[in-house]
């Protein structure tokens, strides 16, 4: 298997969330405001989940992926909009280019964010499936006031900083629901006759990947050499490196048994390429990145390789 | 029949909001930013048409009726708190208490908002209809970027006031399409074969009442003495008094023949409900709505008898 497949899903994507797009909105004022926050589209990290997981399980793609693609990043991409308005984390970029609201103004990327949920529910809508519905009750608790958007506010209440249960709590929500969405969703579309005992592998698969991709996130981000002291106070590896690194290595262990278990040869070429790319700069920076944590790093880099 | 019916509703249709509300998040400190803008509800108009509707159909109400009329109240409730925010209206009341980013802040109000929306798709995931996913890209095409969104695009950049037939479509989008989900989908969830052409003459008459109680509302605006400036230029009776009662008389027109065709007796005192309140508030302030608006209103005020 080679990255060609995955430069070529990511081409099939964008061409579908380019259709979708322009089947969503008028091509008038506002449309622009759409197109400009969702395309050129970013790594697309999860559309890929959802095509790796349909071809390893079915070896084929169909309409109903693309949609559930589409659903996923439109979804992603609403919350990128909202977050980044000063109401919340008051960012001014995204994707080296001027945040939507920098852009064009507040009201508009508040509002085309609203527009973004609503057409992804829209996409939901043309998986033509019978378990359409029962996945769309799973995806809207996975994204809802018990998912993604509690993750949120457990971030944004700072509750999220008070213990490490909190932090990966929020992480469980904020960050893998989404991951869990594309996986779950996905096997449960492309398999003949999926079983709850199998889709709950996925459903838990995408949690270790959501608190381990957030992990070494926070790891990567002690490769500069100077912190501030917020940095120093809501770094988990920073106040609690023994730990951190245990919840790391007990999440890349289970998601390698998956993949032991689970032959998904795409899904692991997705998975590896964006760990590799973590290691990569872990292991350049690990000079600076021990001065800040006070334990020994080995087992999270021997896990890495 | 009487109003005894509606008050009955009312009752039915917030116990059923309370219990999907505590199924849809977990009771913690974000719940109460839910609680707070979703209840004690209001005049829950649009639940009511949904409720309506099945009763004149079916003569019964189920699950799904009511599951269709949390998520109209639901979804209504994320664009009032959303249209509240200081990016957009900015509006510190609502429904004569503080708004949600007032009691609580702004961060909340509009994150709570996306869990509305969210939490409002989940309650039509739980619709239990062969028609469901049909129904689903309807009102997912109501209310996203081709529907209430763009009225509200077309209000925030003003465009709305550049034109009557702006203004028209703006009151069609931001306005009716909510109303119209409300009646087509609840027709076609209790009608035991609904006929296409059935279903547009309720999606018909959703247009007929948006476009009539605004046009109703922007005349009750003009019982104040004095206008400012703004509020005379933008207010259509004033601009344009000949063509606006033109139009509010010919969708009461409209409304007066569907319940001359079709027998909905509890629909239509939802209805009559409300016209009778606009009807009592521009006859008490005729003296003063006249001073602003040019033309003789006897054309409205006999059609509104």
């Amino acid at each position: 298997m080679s990255s060609k497949i995955l430069e070529e899903f990511k081409i099939d994507i964008e061409k579908h969330l380019e259709k979708t797009l322009s089947q969503s909105s008028y091509i008038n004022f506002f449309h622009e405001v759409y197109k400009y926050s969702l395309l050129p589209a970013g790594k697309l990290f999860r559309p890929l989940l959802c095509l790796a997981v349909a071809k390893d399980t079915k070896n084929s793609l169909d309409n109903n992926i693309f949609y559930l693609s589409s659903f996923v990043e439109m979804h992603h991409t609403y919350t990128l909009m909202h977050d980044d308005l000063p109401a919340m984390d008051d960012d001014d970029s995204r994707r080296g280019r001027a945040a939507s609201h920098i852009r064009f103004n507040e009201w508009s990327a508040l509002l085309a964010g609203d527009g973004l949920l609503n057409a992804s529910y829209r996409c939901f809508a043309k998986i033509d499936s019978s378990l359409t519905l029962k996945l769309l009750d799973y995806a809207s608790w996975a994204l809802g006031p018990k998912g993604l958007i509690l993750g949120q506010a457990l971030d944004l209440s700072e509750s999220m900083n008070e213990s490490i249960n909190n932090l990966v709590l929020t992480h469980r929500l904020k960050t893998a629901r989404l991951i869990q969405v594309c996986l779950t969703v996905s096997r449960a579309l492309s398999h003949p006759n999926p079983s709850l005992k199998d889709l709950k592998e996925f459903h838990r698969l995408g949690d270790d990947l959501g608190i381990a991709f957030q992990f070494l996130d926070d790891l990567s981000e002690l490769s500069e050499k100077e912190l501030t002291k917020h940095e120093k106070e809501v770094n988990p590896w920073v106040h609690s490196p023994q730990i951190s690194q245990e919840i790391l290595c007990k999440s890349l262990e289970r998601i390698g048994d998956f993949f032991q278990k689970n032959k998904m040869e795409v899904l692991n070429e997705v998975i590896e390429n964006y760990l590799k790319k973590m290691r990569t700069h872990i292991t350049e920076s690990s000079d600076i990145i021990k001065n800040h944590v006070r334990i020994d790093l080995n087992p999270t880099i021997s896990r890495l390789n």
